[in-house]
């Protein structure tokens, strides 16, 4: 109860926040980059900062920042990943995904502005930390967006529908694909509190691979209404997962296991790391 | 003569830089990226930067690679102008375009890679300069190439083909599409070197006007060998341009005003300022 209240306290901020930089800004890129960022998502990203960066006593509105230029990558990411070239999807959260509502090149090019505002967002901030602060957290963000990162992740993932990996591969493709970003999540939270950035690694190491572990199994034991896009997907596409890997009870034993690690990673915190402790409680039993 | 050997001094310069940056690069994403971004291209802004720098005595390697990120921001944009859902070209610099040679999704991730990338080289950079003057050009470069700068003018322009647009229209769509990226070319030089960062304004605003009035008259004089592109695009696609506007004539008396409102507005620099006016004088009469 305690963190329901706290999880939608954290999700209420990051919205406000994200209409308080786009709500006055007018024409057809704002409205096609809009469409997408309100529409919805658990903003576990940006949360994981906001977490992060609280469990330390850092200041709230410095990872507020940062978390919402990450949450700007990850939009622009599943704009670009639904797009008919990729994965062609045509349902995202329970809406139709951006290019079908504003065409193909819109939804480019929404994609483009999204990833350009994260900096634009971070650059020009006003914000109680040094240029030297700013210019780590846009180190640490867009090394984990880039093609080190994110973006190589999402080339090794086109490449798996084409052809099938091993359990190694399937690994350095989350950690580069979802890892990446959460990873640099909570990095971004430690560094908003001038702490280390690798503070929280390996509970966002963790965090990270259970949350993928999470998403293969809900592809094939959910339906479409919970999940918010089309179930059964990875099977039809051929797709390496690690519920085809591990069948779907390694798979839960699995994300059990990389739970209780994130969990136990947070002894340092006391009393501090409880929402962080039940943040990861409470993605092992997601519904979507 | 002199002009010629400056020029290819700068040229040479910022594609060593480049392949610096990316000869070690190894992999799917990155072959993408580097087959656009090594393809050729003038360098035009890039060597803006640094000529800007250099006329106010500052420091080349920061203007490098203030200019250089510029230029990989100049690519991605052409990668995905080139898409199939926005201009559909399959030809550029004479070569067959990105997403002809990697595919479609490549191209979509190369583009995304490239401007990831060009924050990343800003903020990893090795430079003799404060972190305040790093936050400076990322906010210079990232307005420029936002949806109120770059990616906003692409959008008016897929929108200019659908129906015929006023000759206002026509200079913002064009100050926001060539000429945001050709400002802050200078400005960044300027900021390189230390200095106000409008201080090029007059002269970067004439020549990025001459530059895309240039670029219309040769879509209709010149030939797909020397232009490097497909010619009379513009007249196939039905869109309003300085020469259907103003007549070839008429263009061509635009093109040498502007040309003189650069030169003369480099009064201040005296002799500093031979490069950039022959620039200037270059660019009037450029082939491709």
């Amino acid at each position: 109860m305690e963190f329901q209240i706290a999880f939608n306290d954290y999700l209420n901020t990051i919205n406000a926040y994200l209409h308080r930089m786009f709500d006055d800004k007018t024409g057809s890129t704002y409205d096609a980059m809009k469409y997408s960022l309100y529409a919805g998502g658990k903003r576990i990203r940006p949360m994981i900062t906001m977490a992060c960066c609280d469990a330390l006593g850092g200041d709230k509105e410095v990872a507020l920042c940062f978390g919402s230029a990450l949450e700007m990558i990850h939009t622009y990411s599943l704009i670009h990943d639904d797009l008919p070239c990729m994965d062609n999807d045509e349902l995202r959260r329970g809406k139709p995904t951006n290019h079908i509502v504003f065409g193909e090149h819109m939804a480019v090019l929404a994609g483009d502005a999204l990833l350009n505002y994260a900096c634009e967002s971070i650059v020009g901030a006003d914000l109680k930390i040094s240029p030297e602060a700013k210019i780590k957290a846009l180190e640490i963000l867009y090394s984990a967006s880039g093609a080190e990162g994110m973006i190589g992740g999402q080339v090794m993932d086109i490449r798996a529908e084409e052809e099938s990996i091993s359990a190694d591969e399937l690994v350095i493709l989350h950690n580069k694909k979802t890892g990446a970003l959460i990873n640099a999540a909570a990095s971004l939270g430690a560094v908003a509190s001038g702490k280390d950035k690798d503070l929280f690694y390996n509970y966002s190491s963790s965090l990270g691979l259970a949350f993928q572990i999470r998403d293969d199994i809900l592809d094939v034991e959910s339906d479409t209404e919970t999940f918010g896009k089309p179930v059964k997907s990875d099977e039809k596409n051929n797709k390496t997962t690690y519920v085809s890997l591990y069948g779907i009870d390694g798979a839960k034993e699995m994300l059990r296991i990389e739970t209780e690690k994130a969990i136990s990673s947070l002894e340092f915190l006391g009393d501090c790391g409880k929402f962080l402790t039940d943040l990861a409680y409470y993605l092992l039993e997601r519904k979507n």
